[in-house]
């Protein structure tokens, strides 16, 4: 068996939590330090798992820590990165790598070259459907895809301080879609249009965000895609995708929890889909993390999405903002990259 | 194009109508006389269906008459269906034959050396998903049965009166799936256990009747099969079959009309089962009467059950009510058919 | 019950041939007469249809008949519809009023001051679950409609002379799903932006037209909604609706036969959809012509479509057409109708 | 939070390895000893899990024991049962107590008075999906139950040496359906009637075993319950209980990992059922552990299955022995438990 990963753990708010579970579980790794600028908080995950506090710097800086988890406020992700990479650390790092695309890429250029591990948190790859999706495909099951539709609804508007600070449903939401896009089909994206409205809550137009839109993205091989986004469903977390190709479709469904059917007069009732996000794709945090962890170790691991990945998604949302704000169609700038 | 088939319809009640509605609507048949002993109803029919009133016998004796539909009530089958024969007419008979299986096989002995065309009434092979899985299973998709699950649940008691006159739950609805195990498995029935219940409507125990029960069945090649009955669902009609054999399972299912989903808090809700056993099998008395016509008019046709499979499942439904009430494993007495 | 009304079909080609089936089983019609530009349609119609031919012009002109349905090719279309107008006859006329928008607008300018009984081919608001659809979501089950989900897939690619004919796939197939969206939803659509390629079949680019095709579409009272065309599936045909709003999700899901389920393996298999648009629409056309007959007889038959919804849709058409032509989002241009 | 019991496993097989994982897991338990006959294993399992081996009597007889979880061969339960029980430990007992009823009732004769905490190893009372069934039944949702349906079907024989020792069909595999039937509608059997044979492996009938089997069962207050049982599908693990009462119908239905479907050309394709029994039942283990630490920590727990449970689950395996070997209705002698 391979050595374990000694852990820094950057970030100690929600999903910091959901790591720090995760990395306690992992029989490859040691939770060597959890760090956050709430004292507080690092009191508090130091004791409940079992581990010590440090500040970032320390953990960053400390010769014996193979890896850091970048888990802290978005718009200390680019220094972090930039820090830790230097360092020779192997780095996950949580979505998006910065709220501005250009700052991302700086970020890019300055730590590719360091050729350190990088993955950055596009977890969703690592849901078990989604992946028997990619496999299918590839094999050739459908043929070359030809229209895609993906489905991305959560249950509940988040609070509104967190939709201020989020970049906008392109940048924080749909972002995770524009990844699962180019990685399902292997393609990239090179055209958006996307329509929007605030029908939820109407007072964040204030700041430029919608709660509610459709996208259309034309794909460099030609294939077309669809993607809905909405904050609120009224019936649960709804993610799905299904991938057309000449000879058939391949789905990977919205999902619900095992559970009782009633039959009962003129309806038959089943159980709803998973209440919220987290329920839905909990599971893909571990399965992203320990993809990690082997390829650290040496397994060649294809589906890691790393720096580029993490640009490109942005690019697409960049552009999507655009069309959703010019109400025009928008050229995704690959180019550039 | 084949000559029309000249048709007296006998019984002008509720399945009478039934019949004919798809007598009129075939192309391949006139339907010439209707016959009742209710001369309200023989007039309404012929005016209905734009036909003549007869007598039953006059009806029979008319030499311009191809084929007789027994729909009458049960007590006069057996007369009928002999008269019928020795006038040379193609006979389709509503089941039973009779309620006593002993009538029942005077009447198979005096019919047969007739060499007339029959069918008995056992409409519901002719189910579309029925006939599908019965050719699978012919194919040796799943190998040779082993395990059969039937289904007949009824959503509603019927009246008493008919209870009264029906010869009970095994001769009046089981008997369906006695003939539709034996057609689905090509093999017999020789041994049943049955076990049953007034527990809807606890007077028709006055008459010796069940409303709900269960019955176990062993083939003659070793398949083994269960049944349930009931009267009254709470849910809709439920009909189902699944037959597993050594390489999968083929199953019929539930089925329902189309309609919408909906998707609601913790539930999703689809419209519910067939409302009644009438819209579920309807489409099966067209299908088989178009197959007693095709085979009149010369074509092979396999599936149509003959006095033989009538006398049969009789046979079983006889040892399901010894067993029923004895409480007692009892042989089908299929020697002495 | 009401007196029949006596029908002359024009047109003798396929759709024709729909008609001509349900003209003749409605118990409140009596086809009259055939017409079609090819006479020995006009036999093998009358012949097989029980009925007599006429010129397209002879019919309009006899003042027995009551209703005319307009089956003709559709450049013959507007021609017919001012005619049998002008001689004051119900009409069912097929979509579309005539491939030019300008033309269509001229003839319904001088169509619905004479006011007469007019209802355009949109078969599909006769769904038997996309009723249902409406129904619900009238009732209020999920609050107001912001996101609206449909699919349109053909199974096969129609040959090239249909297509060169056909006016594109905005305005041949897509239009029935605008004229949907605007039933379903009671609202209007005020933009449309679309994609499309050529991928099936990339010589149909010569006239301009697409096979694969994606939209997004704004209504008037701020609901977004999404549709996919194609004009090749490989599994079959596909066609669904959902509608999210506030407090659910209503679905009117893809639609198949019934049929078989095999358990086996890793694996369960059901049956396909249906294996092309006709299967799956074809009770549409009866229920259309029915609930016609029905307001003709002096019912209130609210989901019929009219001349000005044919209009409608066809503006919506004509916007998406410029849409993917100039890649442009692109309002409708409601105003001018 | 309550003091962590401090367990040890007796047995380190097959069924030993899962509850040493769930131990090991679990917050609330120390797992001090693991023991067996083999040395070796002890060896492996105080290893791999971290812990010290001991011999069963060492284990039973350390004070600073608080719960003992019997999980070695059948024919040691009863001894190791009642050694545990007079050194009052909290006992978790694999099923059966004892192959022999009369032996299982003497166990419970002198171990019942000690009044230690017990339960027997019917896990399956804690699969998710059956509690619902349970939990809506007891709520009234259908009414009184009349009719339940089970199938429990495994997909792989299980080795020859195993089914020599395994005491049947009935007293092995149906056993844990006689648990649910009574859990869940809180009845007791009274009758059973079962036809069986040996269709997937002839040889076993030289023990008197049969792998496909099909039950009837009459319940105290009048419902009538099937059950089915296979050793080998075809088709992977099928476990699914429907129960009837008079306002619906409620289903614990089959179940199957997520994944991906495959709609292509005439065929719908999804994933199949679970691969064998373990991958769907596995969760119960943990969550049936869970339930009795919880109860032992002072929590009500109603679910948890008691020594008296185990003996009544066997009293019917017993009449549906009697009943497959004679080929007659059996009486289950719960007056004498």
């Amino acid at each position: 068996m391979s050595k374990k990963q000694r852990v820094a753990l950057l970030g100690c708010g929600f999903i910091g939590e959901v790591h720090a579970k995760n990395l306690v579980a992992h029989p490859g790794i040691e939770l060597v330090y959890v760090a956050d600028t709430d004292p507080s908080r690092v009191d508090m995950f130091s004791q409940r798992f079992d581990t010590r506090g440090a500040t970032a710097s320390q953990a960053i800086q400390d010769d014996s820590i193979d890896m850091v988890l970048i888990a802290s406020a978005t718009p200390t992700h680019a220094d972090l990165l930039e820090a830790a990479a230097r360092a020779g650390k192997a780095i996950y790092c949580e979505k998006p790598i910065d709220l501005s695309l250009d700052r991302a890429r700086r970020v890019a250029d300055a730590v590719l070259p360091l050729n350190v591990a990088i993955t950055v948190g596009f977890n969703r790859r690592f849901d078990a459907s989604h992946q028997q999706l990619k496999q299918q495909l590839r094999q050739g099951r459908i043929g070359e895809a030809e229209l895609i539709q993906m489905v991305c609804r959560s249950s509940e508007m988040p609070p509104l301080s967190y939709l201020q600070a989020s970049g906008g449903q392109m940048r924080d939401q749909a972002i995770h879609f524009f990844d699962l896009l180019r990685w399902l089909t292997d393609d990239e994206v090179c055209e958006v249009a996307a329509m929007g409205s605030a029908l939820v809550q109407p007072e964040i137009t204030r700041f430029g965000d919608v709660d509610t839109s459709v996208l259309l993205m034309r794909m460099q091989r030609g294939a077309l895609a669809q993607l809905d986004n909405t904050r609120r469903t009224g019936y649960g977390y709804d993610e799905r995708i299904s991938v057309m190709g000449a000879k058939g479709m391949l789905e990977s469904g919205s999902q619900k929890p095992q559970g009782v059917t009633c039959y009962q007069g003129s309806q038959i009732q089943q159980p709803g889909l998973f209440p919220d996000w987290f329920s839905r794709v909990q599971a893909t945090y571990y399965a992203h993390l320990d993809a990690f962890v082997r390829s650290l170790n040496g397994e060649s691991v294809t589906d890691l999405p790393g720096l580029e990945d993490g640009l490109k998604a942005q690019a697409i949302a960049e552009a999507a903002v655009i069309s959703l704000a010019e109400g025009r169609f928008c050229q995704v700038a690959l180019a550039t990259l």
